[in-house]
């Protein structure tokens, strides 16, 4: 068995012992009668589990809908993934559809990733989960083509990763908030997800036993901009650092006057999904939150990085719920942000990569090639 | 002799056969008793020899001095160079005495380069065309060890860079300018230096000869601002597409105004030198002209480049008087640009390096990894 066999043999064995799903072949996008190309791009959707259920702003779930990519190229394996929480639009019938009407095999070769994501946003305008999926797995086999990883490729310093926060919920049974909150020990930031009608709750149980500072995610759920300013203050007082997205991602005149007005800095998020956005986030806010889901990949979010602080803008990277592939793709992209919440991986109980590590509460990035994951 | 002493020999030949200078070797920056370290800096002044005097706004002159650099890093030969045009400050004393400062062997490998220029900037915080030579080589050095060039790690299409412009300059001499203009011959883009007194001239003598489309760099020789407006509507209406740097870089307001109703776009150059100067430009220019020699390299070219897309504004590359090696390097950014004024290594008769060519008048990359070059 040559090595990508194995490779990808190790990738399916491990499906089949986390996934419920029925475990066919990975489907595949080279039809038969298009142009042989040497891109070979494969995909399977793989639910992911949730250790705990989310209480957010609008929503509730158990699980998080995903698709595992793979890319083939000149024996060399890329990994991607799609994660899709309801929120943001994007379903396993919306992904697997998208990636089924890709030819990639028009490319030269998996460096081509400009003209790639050209042709991906002329295929469909949105799909940027699907598109992210891509984006990875071609950053992975050109990591592994170069030897290097991408922290090294884009210059990085992998000591310079922040801490990653870990969220947490507000649960109405007590036992339950308080194991949630020793769950949070061996982080040096917590993220607290507000606007579902506990928010002081949430933080005052955390501070009866924690003393650690705390990220803010209103998830656009504060309706009245003196109260969010009178929040902004009394969160202020107790050791927060920012707040995201306050309010909804429409309100931007009220979003720009809190801004002025805040003590905390005010962060988007639902706010903004690509490059044009940075420019428009300007305008009501102090920084951004990229993640890989909404940027179509690491291609943009770097450039989304680059540009946010060369306007002065803090960078925040976030994740979706995924699995170690694409929080490790996210993760090369740490040393150049001011805070991560690049918990995705630890959220889920059915996690099938081996990649970025916490390691005391910071990102610590794996001496591995491409996105730096193995499947396990 | 293995390949690292052959390259370095090879180098020290050529400059044995087209220097004037003398040719004692490399003088090194690793001073004896320093961290014994990897990245081993030495560098050599080397004096360009021009074809034909540059008539500028506010100078004239027949040579350039430069200072050639090597980086050596796990038997790999990295090539930088340093151009000093007399308006930006440096000279070969400046560069030489930046160099010999600095103290590479503290870096873990060529791929800190986000530390490697935080560090150059807190030795000194000008010498912006010493800084580039040391950047140049260190992705000479890095695209070397991945195997691949910098447009692909990039990610960039090499079909699609800009043809570039040649630049001409005004001669009194009719037989003179006439030889001049035939040099153009194979160019699609011809490039005018304005603001020396002779602007109509020029461009009426090129048309005499040539359609070609010309860009107009007026150097910041336009005083007033209303004859700059005339001078662009007059020139628009001779094929002319853009005017770069058209009034004193000080003049801002002024600027601004031609901007608004320029029918040309009006183009940064002598205004910007590094990242910070992106987002100031966009008030009073439509785009900017990126020079390593001003951007302190490719590292924050690039970043330039990014920033100036994502803001919507136009992107030109540029470079001083210098021989393949620097230009080879800026070629790389190519396929980001709309235009491109990468003529440096043609305008000198003492070039030591292959590299990057100029085909049908199109900017070529060489399929070589790291920036292109091999010294002839």
């Amino acid at each position: 068995m040559n090595r990508r066999n194995f490779i990808k043999t190790g990738m399916l064995g491990a499906l089949a012992a986390a996934s419920p799903i029925s475990l066919s072949a990975f489907d595949s996008a080279t039809r038969p009668g298009t142009r042989s190309g040497r891109l070979n791009l494969s995909f399977k959707p793989y639910e992911l589990q949730l250790r705990h259920s989310f209480n957010l702003a609008r929503s509730q779930r158990t699980t998080t809908p995903g698709v595992q990519v793979q890319i083939e190229y000149d024996g060399v394996t890329g990994y991607g993934e799609a994660s899709m929480p309801p929120y943001l639009g994007e379903t396993v019938a919306s992904v697997t559809g998208f990636l089924s009407r890709l030819d990639l095999g028009q490319f030269a070769d998996p460096f081509r990733i400009e003209d790639i994501h050209e042709y991906m946003d002329s295929v469909a305008p949105g799909n940027r989960a699907a598109k992210a999926s891509v984006d990875i797995a071609l950053h992975d086999i050109m990591g592994k083509i170069t030897g290097q990883p991408w922290y090294k490729i884009w210059g990085l310093n992998p000591e310079k990763t922040p801490n990653t926060s870990f969220t947490i919920s507000y649960d109405a049974d007590k036992a339950e908030m308080k194991k949630k909150i020793e769950e949070t020990a061996p982080f040096k930031i917590v993220k607290v997800k507000m606007g579902v009608g506990h928010d002081k709750e949430t933080v005052e149980a955390l501070r009866k036993h924690s003393d650690v500072p705390i990220c803010v995610d209103a998830n656009q759920g504060w309706n009245d901009r003196d109260k969010a300013l009178e929040m902004c203050h009394w969160l202020a007082e107790r050791g927060c650092l920012f707040v995201e997205q306050p309010m909804d991602k429409s309100a931007i005149d009220d979003t720009a006057w809190l801004r002025e007005r805040s003590p905390l800095p005010i962060i988007a998020d639902e706010f903004l999904q690509r490059l044009p956005d940075v420019k428009r986030a300007m305008q009501a806010y102090d920084g951004i939150n990229i993640k890989l889901m909404k940027s179509t990949g690491m291609h943009e979010a770097y450039q989304m990085a680059t540009l946010a602080r060369a306007l002065g803008m803090k960078v925040m990277l976030g994740c979706m719920t995924e699995t170690s592939c694409a929080v490790s793709a996210a993760a090369q992209l740490a040393p150049l942000a001011d805070w991560a919440d690049l918990d995705g991986n630890l959220l889920i109980s059915n996690d099938i990569f081996d990649g970025m590590k916490i390691v005391d509460g910071k990102i610590t990035l794996p001496d591995r090639p491409g996105i730096g994951v193995v499947p396990v």
